[in-house]
């Protein structure tokens, strides 16, 4: 079917790329909103409609509630990461710490830090970004170690979830929006592969 | 001088335990009002007296203004690391370790949370948390690591700022109250110690 014959309404109607505007504006709304200092408290959906230029009803159109709202804004700006498949896990691992260390100057950084922040506060809502906005994100991480493993690049018997939290804690580490030095991600991953400890450190872990 | 007969009036006056109950009433009254969802942005001479149930001079007495009011409470919060000197790299890692996922569980940790969220928005205020606060435990961190290097169990060559990073990153990831998995201290120091890569690892690195 060639595009001037298209019968389907919604693929040509006048008001789609108005719909689309209409979305943006309400996800930059909310990350607006959220990385104010009071965080998930200043979001409401009176708040994203005003800020946002759009009625009420334009948003729930879309998401059903704030928790909703929320989660779909942060995971339009946390995007999965980009697996990169170059056959060497230290190869993997720096561009993976590249990506992690890049997204730390965004404007957007201080929402993820106000919504981790509130957690205690907010438990439904912080479950929901972990399973749907983080935990795709630490998959690729897990995948990027198993191949490792596979060819034996990674020790045998290191605990992939603290390998992850030694990465990551690492470039997540201090304030949301500043940058890392650089050749700090390249330094983290050649830290974490290469350990810090000599063999006489870690005879004395085995002598114990 | 026998404590009968001394004439200081501020040692014996009877308004001193008052003065010290005030004390620390006003330091409590601040950290639970940091670690309410708006942060700093909460904390207000006022709103530190009307919680602590004492005068806003009471206040103006001990600390000039908001910001040392604040930078007081912290460092009451969060006491310096306490150095282990066990003779070992391991030994005094591990016990750091344990110290500062220790802190995780305490209900103050929301409050250290929102002021490296608020860091922009607060930049002096931050700045001299770094500086009152935090700088002293990473010198304990740095004078265990110095060390394991002079006993020869820190690989010479690396960066006691990444390997600091990766201790405290790993330790601070999560949720500002999440507590950690039992054992999680003393894995993180020895995957830090040995790190994760093997030899064919660690060769992909020398060939780059």
């Amino acid at each position: 079917m060639s595009e001037t014959t298209t019968r389907d309404p919604a693929a040509r109607a006048p008001g789609r790329p108005r719909s689309e505007r209409a979305e943006k504006a309400i996800i930059e709304a909310v990350l607006d909103l959220l990385a104010e200092e009071s965080g998930v408290a200043a979001v409401s959906i009176e708040a994203v409609a005003a800020r946002a230029g759009v009625g009420k009803t334009t948003i729930y159109r879309r998401w059903p509630n704030k928790e909703a709202l929320i989660v779909g804004a942060l995971a339009a700006a946390k995007r999965p990461l980009h697996d990169p498949e170059h056959g060497s896990l230290r190869a993997d691992l720096v561009e993976l710490a590249r990506q992690i260390g890049a997204e730390r100057g965004d404007r957007h950084a201080r929402c993820f830090w106000n919504v981790v922040g509130g957690a205690e506060k907010h438990p439904r809502l912080y479950a929901r970004y972990r399973n749907d906005v983080i935990e795709p994100r630490r998959e690729v991480l897990r995948r990027v170690l198993r191949r490792g493993l596979e060819r034996g690049e990674l020790r045998p018997g290191v605990d992939p979830e603290v390998a992850i939290a030694l990465l990551v804690g690492a470039l997540a580490h201090k304030t949301p929006r500043d940058r890392l030095p650089e050749g700090f991600p390249e330094a983290v991953v050649d830290t974490v592969l290469g350990g810090i400890g000599t063999e006489a450190a870690l005879g004395t872990n085995a002598e114990r």
